[in-house]
């Protein structure tokens, strides 16, 4: 049985193209003792990986030319030479782009009797919902009666932490999203107060009518321009999350911000953070991220793509707005929480 | 007698010039109930003022065309209706750029019998010094061992800020500062540890090699250039307090900071603050700042220019980096602190 895997081929500039990855087949890796294998049932696609794929400083060293794509993923342990796994426990992990993985640190157990499909569990107790959730709670420090904008509103960070910061009594929830169908996604599916279409032109004065007091907690994971009509429209001690700059990953030239005078003239407070810092408190963050979500406070959606060579192109359409909600790709079916 | 007072004229675009001011003569004030009258006797000249020339959104209002120049001074009390103030009573507020004035909430007592002259209080315990010690102390939160950077470390806020660092138990200071003559006072008078010319080439690759380990806390005076080359090389967690951006004041069209992405990838901070909010400890600053100055731990050196008339040439010469340490303009030379 070939073990298939996507590798990549050359740094792209700009988009991912055809001439980026190459999809080969390989063994099935052997685990080494202290190992599990894995057969990956479901892989993250999320806009680090493009970051990943410069020969850039990054939180990350990039992937190597020749290397597996690396990417979360969930899969099915099938033979194990570690107490941490049994078989058939389904683990969460740095599976990269492929069908067959060995473990190392980053995997965990995903909890089952949660009553949650693993789509689910990979979307809001993935990476990218307690990405939410640590961004909004402990860098912004959410406060009852905030007025929240969250930009890259109708993807799987930006859905969580909107739903997340009404959950803790924001006073105002308004995303940033593009387009009218995806406006409408967040304002009637997700609940925000309001969503403006960065695509309209106007967005600086659009977001300081929608908060006419200033943005208490702006939560960015787009940068560029959008950044920089959130940090014209500040309110007083106003905080900046840095999550992520999607508009900037393929860009050829980055976007020079502009508007960081407001932080002076706002007291205001313009923060980064990665969500590995949290691997300690995952369980903490999950435990409430499943409480919200079978209570019915967070609803979510996946995107989801067949087929291991499509994660590619699954990645593209993150960046061109095509997706709705977390998007992943299913690499074998059969793996389920079921 | 009269009392001479400068006025905006027109609102300048880039440096001040002969259009910007007007001097004109008008009646000495006389205070009401609740103020004193103040013969003014030295103003203090800092970059912001050259902000509320702009009719733009600020901290503070612009300064309205015919308005006397708004900035802060030292003077004695000639008259007065209050219990605040007894005449003899040297005291520091916003005077303006004028001969005479009247209290109002700004306004402070000056100590006497701290064994310091006026210029050296209204340097190192003027807004100026009490700006860098809440900006390094409560905004940076400067810790033993840190790497800190300072720009414009030749000027009034950079000059104390890093010679607070030193005595907080920093591990090393850096300044920034334009020219081999600045850059040989910083190391040479104020004891930094080493100073880079930042009109020279490859900043970058000079504070990467000043500071291997990266940049724990950077106190910005500058914005621009500096700024973004201060980001490129923040270390973990680093720190960035953003104090002031001379660089933008007379700018026609503002840096576009291009390295924020730093902020992520270094989990850092970006943070703005105004000395105005911290009023009420200024006490607490000014008696540390002093004790400092009495010590020899913190020197300190004004660039005096006599006469009213020649304010609006000092402020220009801020951008010109023609200063070193604070300019001060010398209004009355009788008011003194003996």
């Amino acid at each position: 049985m070939p073990n298939r895997q996507i590798v990549l081929r050359q740094r792209p500039t700009g988009r991912v193209d055809a001439s980026t990855t190459d999809i080969e087949e390989v063994e099935i890796p052997e685990p080494a003792e202290g190992e599990a294998l894995v057969r990956v049932g479901t892989v993250s696609i999320d806009p680090t990986i493009r970051t990943w794929m410069n020969d850039a400083p990054g939180y990350l060293p990039p992937i190597e030319v020749g290397a597996v794509i690396r990417s979360g993923g969930a899969g099915v342990v099938t033979q194990s030479r570690t107490d941490r796994f049994a078989v058939g426990d389904v683990v969460y992990g740095m599976t990269g782009w492929r069908e067959w993985a060995v473990t190392d640190r980053s995997f965990t157990v995903v909890p089952r009797g949660l009553g949650l499909s693993l789509p689910s569990v990979m979307n809001v107790l993935g990476l990218t919902g307690v990405t939410a959730y640590f961004g909004l709670i402990d860098v912004g420090r959410v406060t009852e009666g905030d007025v929240v904008v969250v930009s890259g509103a109708a993807g799987a960070t930006g859905s969580v932490a909107g739903q997340l910061a009404r959950a803790k009594g924001a006073g105002k929830v308004v995303g940033v999203a593009g387009g009218p169908e995806k406006c409408r996604y967040v304002v009637e599916r997700l609940g925000f107060d309001e969503c403006l279409d960065y695509r309209e032109p106007h967005l600086t004065a659009r977001l300081h009518q929608a908060c006419p007091k200033g943005i208490d907690l702006y939560f960015d994971n787009v940068g560029g321009e959008i950044l920089d009509a959130a940090l014209a429209c500040l309110a007083l001690r106003g905080r900046v999350v840095v999550c992520g700059a999607i508009s900037q990953y393929n860009a050829a030239e980055r976007h020079g911000l502009r508007n960081t005078s407001m932080l002076v003239i706002r007291r205001a407070r313009m923060e980064g953070f990665l969500v590995m810092d949290y691997a300690a408190r995952y369980p903490e963050a999950q435990a409430e991220l499943a409480g919200l979500v079978l209570s019915g406070a967070i609803v979510h959606d996946e995107h989801v793509v067949e087929g291991l060579e499509n994660a590619p192109s699954a990645l593209n359409m993150l960046f061109d707005g095509a997706n709705t909600g977390k998007t992943l790709v299913v690499v074998d079916p059969s793996v389920t929480l079921d």
